[in-house]
């Protein structure tokens, strides 16, 4: 059992989580391309999360959570509320522990997430697809059951577990004029934030968003937190608003957010799988597709991205408009 | 410059050219994933030449054979005739080496080899999609260009250089059971049976190959060279005929000739992307999906397969039947 994290991570203390979960996370590989490089005139580092155990990042955040249960807490289970990729990582962890997860998923969640998660023996409830229906279903699911409720971002242990990956990032290339990671609730932008602080102050980090929900880049440029309304993004893992234990480390510590169109994060997309022969999806790709609208801000800088995650519907391409008869 | 192969090459010659060509091509990743382990009860290594340069193992080959040209005989450019692969891979070797390729292509090929064989700077010839019309429309280019012809697989040079593949897979993992390569004109399947026989020689080489497009299956089993007649298979690299350099070697060096379903390379090939979120190609999975079925002969053994390549247009997926609005 790992010390509960109450209040934002300091140095030592990522250091302790690092160690702490390593023998249960991938160390994922950081990948080069050429094409990129020439194209946007640049060093481009791919940080690939979409090779971590459960397909994303969230791995990382969720051992840490259920590595920090006490014995009696863990018998109880855990739950969630999750679009998908948290789901899949808490079952998994959960799975790796013994104990149960709970999840409730919006009934929007894509065939491939929730497969995934029942794969991991994960108990699905589901919902509509807003905040509140979320919260209410996962408060009957915890009366029900006793278990833990470990949420999504807004949680220390969670954010410190995803500020590894940056420092894996960090260890190999520490000399990153900037780093960008997407945002949709800001687990894994606070975790970059403070690694970056802690590890290679002179680095900036940068949030990539859609255009289409960028209630961060609202929220950054106006000072004050603004929620996320009815977003509209095939980056459906950026649809949600950041939280209160997110927001205070973004609003300090982001550099800058950048948007990208939808054609544009499809192009990325396309682009990485084509020339890279790696699957991220939407979410995922936001880094690369920020950098694709703002190519002269970039050029001649080192810059590590975070590809957050893999976890794609193939029968839902968003470079295919229309398919009808897939098996 | 090298020394061009006249008759099979030996061990030593492999290690010349492995050392050789090894500053040009990437060492290209050995991935395994539990999925595919617990699926299949069995130890799987996958030799992602997907990652290779080009997209697919053949730019193994073509910077052998390129290196091998003296310099009176590079000036005077090189060609070939290729479904794809091997014409991308041929294009970047020569602008490697500051030569021009002349590529004939049947004008069936995918929109995204063809793009890329631009990409590199060779220039394409249409023709045809029959053996018959590419040999007539290559032996045009050569009379007015004098390039040099490279031939796609049937070519001692060639197949050294797939070799390549094979001996980093060797190194890495000396014990396996099997080691599975696709087979359409046989020169990566020779070049890993010399591999094999030279570094491994307890380790048995087996053939896959699309039930669809069955004409090294046949030629085994009747132990005499059969062609393929107007195969179809989604797996576009596996098309052609045995040629009299591959078969002689794959008549002697391989174990098996193992097929597969169309389903099951359909099948095969989106469990790959959805679980190791790499992309491979149709041809390139064909290893899996004769393990697929045949599993109680695999069961418990370590197994190495040759993922040959990963270029596949996205826009023409083929567990997707029907897509009418790519864009």
């Amino acid at each position: 059992m790992s010390k509960s994290l109450s209040q934002v991570p300091g140095k030592s203390e990522l250091l302790s989580v690092q160690l702490l979960i390593k023998p249960y996370i991938n160390t994922t590989p950081i990948l080069t391309c050429k094409t990129f490089n020439s194209l946007l005139d640049t060093s481009i580092f791919f940080k690939c999360e979409n090779f971590q155990k459960g397909g994303a990042f969230k791995f990382r955040g969720a051992s840490h959570a259920i590595s920090c249960l006490d014995s009696l807490d863990a018998k109880k289970g855990v739950c969630t509320h999750s679009s998908g990729n948290h789901a899949q990582a808490l079952a998994l962890a959960a799975r790796l522990r013994g104990i149960q997860a709970h999840i409730v998923m919006p009934n929007t969640s894509s065939k491939v997430k929730i497969e995934a998660v029942k794969g991991y023996g994960g108990k699905i409830t589901f919902c509509n697809p807003t905040l509140a229906a979320r919260e209410e279903t996962l408060s009957q699911v915890q009366q029900e059951t006793g278990a833990i409720f470990i949420h999504p971002f807004n949680d220390y242990n969670i954010i410190a577990g995803q500020a590894t990956a940056c420092m894996e990032l960090i260890a190999e290339h520490p000399d990153l004029d900037f780093i960008i990671a997407p945002v949709g609730g800001g687990g894994l932008l606070s975790g970059t934030i403070l690694a970056t602080k802690y590890f290679s102050p002179s680095t900036k980090v940068i949030a990539a968003e859609p255009e289409q929900a960028n209630d961060a880049f609202q929220s950054f440029n106006l000072g004050k937190f603004v929620p996320s309304l009815n977003p509209k993004t095939i980056a459906d893992g950026l649809l949600t608003s950041l939280g209160d234990k997110t927001w205070p480390i973004i609003k300090n510590g982001v550099s800058i957010v950048l948007t990208a169109k939808e054609d544009t994060i499809i192009s990325a997309m396309k682009l990485i799988w084509e020339r890279m022969k790696i699957v991220v999806e939407p979410s995922g790709v936001l880094p690369l597709a920020v950098m694709m609208e703002n190519e002269s801000f970039f050029r001649n800088k080192k810059v590590g991205l975070i590809l957050s995650g893999g976890n794609v519907d193939l029968n839902r391409l968003p470079w295919l408009s229309s398919q009808p008869n897939s098996r």
